[in-house]
């Protein structure tokens, strides 16, 4: 059985929204599902003590001419938002929450609020935020408002960062091709090459 | 005029060895020659805040995983030397000391160099590893050795990485192509698309 592409990434990551713009292309090339898992950056910074990037000395500099130049190359807008860095952790539960069953619908609120974030600059940090982006697509705000304050939403979010922690994972995105990590944006080439000669 | 590609590279660094792999053929599909210019990334990571990132919790080990499998798509040999990290200010000296009067001698040197210490694992760090290795590809060890004691020579090191420094060079390798910054061994496909395009 053809394994599913792990796809771990964190809503306040404009890499991450990045990401979303390619990887459909490279899972159907492929013949394979894609497995959307946010994650929460945060956490994993503790761990591998890092920063936010953008705000990194040189380093954020060079990241933010990067993602200006990467968005030109995948073909999309790319805004940096007024209300930055934000906490994912609503958008993350609020995800988790439809993901068991109705993952469709979960993928399509995640691009959603992607979109809103990194391509329109729009605050998707409040619970509220996430309700506004569901109505948007036709979806009940107020019902996903109330899945998300659940004790179970708030513990599969916990349970799914700790997972992603072990597997080794700590940027965003990172890819999991069966049992191979890939980390950043700049890896399409490369996963691409790999999943076409199944490793090397 | 077509100007250089100029490449920023750490003798300690696996990535800036990699990259000596493939820049030699970017640069020559599109008509471009290699400014080959070694900075010291210890100096660099004081400034953004970094460690060394093999060292790093969870980064280091998909590194070492990253690494082995770019060498193989990169079709070189990569070991894990013995005495790791090194300073490279012995082989950066080496380089320069070299460049001016005699690049291809100094291009020459650094591969041998790169080679000796990520292909083969011998240290490369005393000015006596730096002659031997230059004895190994017939040039004179014990007057490079000379050269790389003078004042001047230690101050062109300086005055390079200060420079480095000054362009927004954190990293090893980051190549600068008209004034573009592009960092890591996974930007060669997007540096290919980048030089036939003439930017985006």
């Amino acid at each position: 059985m053809t394994q599913k592409i792990r796809f771990y990434f964190d809503f306040s990551s404009p890499y991450g929204y990045l990401a979303t713009v390619r990887i459909d292309e490279l899972a159907r090339r492929h013949g394979r599902v894609v497995d959307w898992r946010p994650h929460l950056l945060g956490v994993a910074m503790k761990a591998t003590g890092q920063s936010p990037l953008l705000n990194q000395p040189l380093r954020g500099a060079y990241a933010k001419r990067d993602l200006a130049r990467m968005a030109q190359d995948f073909g999309v807008a790319l805004v940096q938002p007024e209300v930055f860095p934000i906490h994912s952790v609503a958008a993350s539960r609020a995800f988790y929450a439809l993901k068991d069953d109705v993952e469709e619908q979960a993928v399509r609120l995640a691009r959603q609020l992607f979109h809103a974030y990194w391509g329109e600059g729009r605050d998707i940090s409040r619970p509220g935020d996430i309700a506004r982006e569901a109505d948007a697509i036709g979806m009940n705000g107020a019902v996903l408002i109330e899945r998300m304050a659940l004790l179970e939403t708030r513990q599969r979010l916990r349970d799914e960062v700790d997972d992603a922690m072990q597997r080794g994972i700590f940027g965003s995105p990172m890819f999991d091709l069966d049992g191979e990590l890939f980390w950043g944006c700049d890896k399409f080439d490369q996963m691409d090459r790999w999943l076409s000669a199944g490793g090397w």
